[in-house]
């Protein structure tokens, strides 16, 4: 199956285009976990184990395992993830790019050693960058393109002299188009920007988007969804880290994670309700 | 001692614009140390004992450590290299691009846990996702600017409709001035596109350049050199990988190593000297 198929699945399911990222930042931990050699793991599995059935995805941000040597610690999560909640994609985010034989590297990484479903690429060295992870027909790869980060102007905005097209748009639409063939392909779109979210939208009108920036970025639930529904009232993968995660600093993390989760995709699921109608 | 002074005092020391860039495929080792559990470790410390008086820094390649679960021996080649060729730089090649909080998970890794003393970075995500690495004072960031590859075009080469700049000018022009307020960063270009190299000197007159694509990739050393100078004869990190590591499949191969790095080293020092005595 493929990984849109995948996710179109888990959309189904779910019923929910909540993804919990998986940001687990060691000194945020719940005290009973600190200083245990699986704590990542551990804090992790607790609240994958408590949102598994709120979500459409998870995904885990590889520089907090690799920061902390905990590469064994990602690939038991993620194994973890296809184990007990089968049909949850994990995405991971890792936004390499590199040239053709090192990106080769990088695709063994990310699929055969952590078995992620997906990952986040960087567009920035171009198609034939992106090509050895496509070599995986089951697996997907979501592009950077208008990121929620204040820098995110500094390229992404600029105009380009052919067309008038901004950067950001210009990957939208390679992304929908040429770059597309085999159906793989997503793009990341920050929630701070709606009007920007519905211009990507409008290009890509069947590319999954994944959106990062609710939640402790401050992005607004109605307005992102309202820009960035596909035309079957879905297509976002609207992802969440630190409220989920530390929505409380004791034993009763999960719980609190669970509570939160509910929270937001109840409220992105009254989103979807109103504004798919609408169309 | 800043990565840049470094870096200065190393090409003055080595006399060469050299660097071998350390891409460890496994399935090209030597018979000999094909299975052993160091491989890595063991074939990167042969080049690298092989060849640290020829070079002006050491490019480790980390996807293909990431690819082999090799992360122990990547930390051990690094701190290898740290005691037995001190003042030989270090450059992480990751490509790393993301915003604040990750990066500064990314930017520990890399130069706590490595150990490195400059790191590769995308500078797609602009200008804020740059700003952990420059937290570490003595420590580099090189972001792409001008990559090698056939689909570096893609988004690279757009003119920007502002003032007919195309992208990767703008790169090198905001890295040569507002972005490097620190004096920490470089810019990679590659070696294919001599008059693209030429003019991202011209707009980075002092900005050290990594110029990858000399050897396998074909890049022309005259060319390469005459068009990426600066005005002390130096500025230049030309780095070569394949063509040295896998000079030789046998026992042999440190030593055919040491032989292609020595004239890689000595075509670029006549290079150097045929054009700086131009300026």
């Amino acid at each position: 199956m493929s990984f849109v198929s995948a996710l179109q699945a888990a959309w189904r399911r779910s019923d929910s285009l909540l993804c919990v990222g998986l940001d687990p930042d060691p000194a945020r931990f719940p005290t009973h976990l600190k200083g245990a050699p699986d704590a990542i793991l551990r804090f992790c599995t607790g609240i994958v184990d408590a949102t598994a059935d709120l979500v459409c995805a998870f995904k885990p941000q590889i520089a907090y395992f690799a920061a902390e040597r905990a590469e064994a610690q990602l690939e038991a999560l993620i194994a973890h993830i296809h184990a007990r909640h089968p049909g949850v994609p994990v995405i991971l985010d890792a936004k390499r790019g590199d040239i053709g034989s090192t990106a080769e590297q990088y695709a063994r990484e990310v699929f055969e050693r952590y078995g992620a479903d997906a990952v986040t690429l960087s567009p920035y060295m171009g198609f034939d960058s992106l090509e050895p992870y496509l070599a995986y027909p089951d697996r997907g790869a979501i592009l950077l393109c208008r990121t929620s980060n204040a820098g995110g102007s500094d390229l992404q905005s600029l105009g380009i002299s052919e067309d008038g097209e901004r950067v950001f748009e210009r990957v939208a639409r390679l992304v929908a188009g040429p770059w597309n063939r085999t159906g793989q392909l997503g793009l990341v779109v920050g929630a701070t920007f709606p009007e920007e979210l519905r211009r990507v939208r409008a290009l890509a009108p069947q590319v999954p988007l994944l959106v990062p920036g609710i939640g402790a970025q401050g992005g607004d639930i109605d307005a992102t969804v309202a820009a960035g529904l596909d035309a079957g009232g879905a297509g976002m993968i609207v992802s969440s880290s630190r409220a989920v995660l530390y929505a409380a600093g004791d034993t009763s993390f999960a719980d609190a994670a669970r509570r939160v989760a509910t929270e937001t995709r109840d409220a992105l699921r009254a989103a979807v309700r109103r504004h798919a109608t609408t169309r």
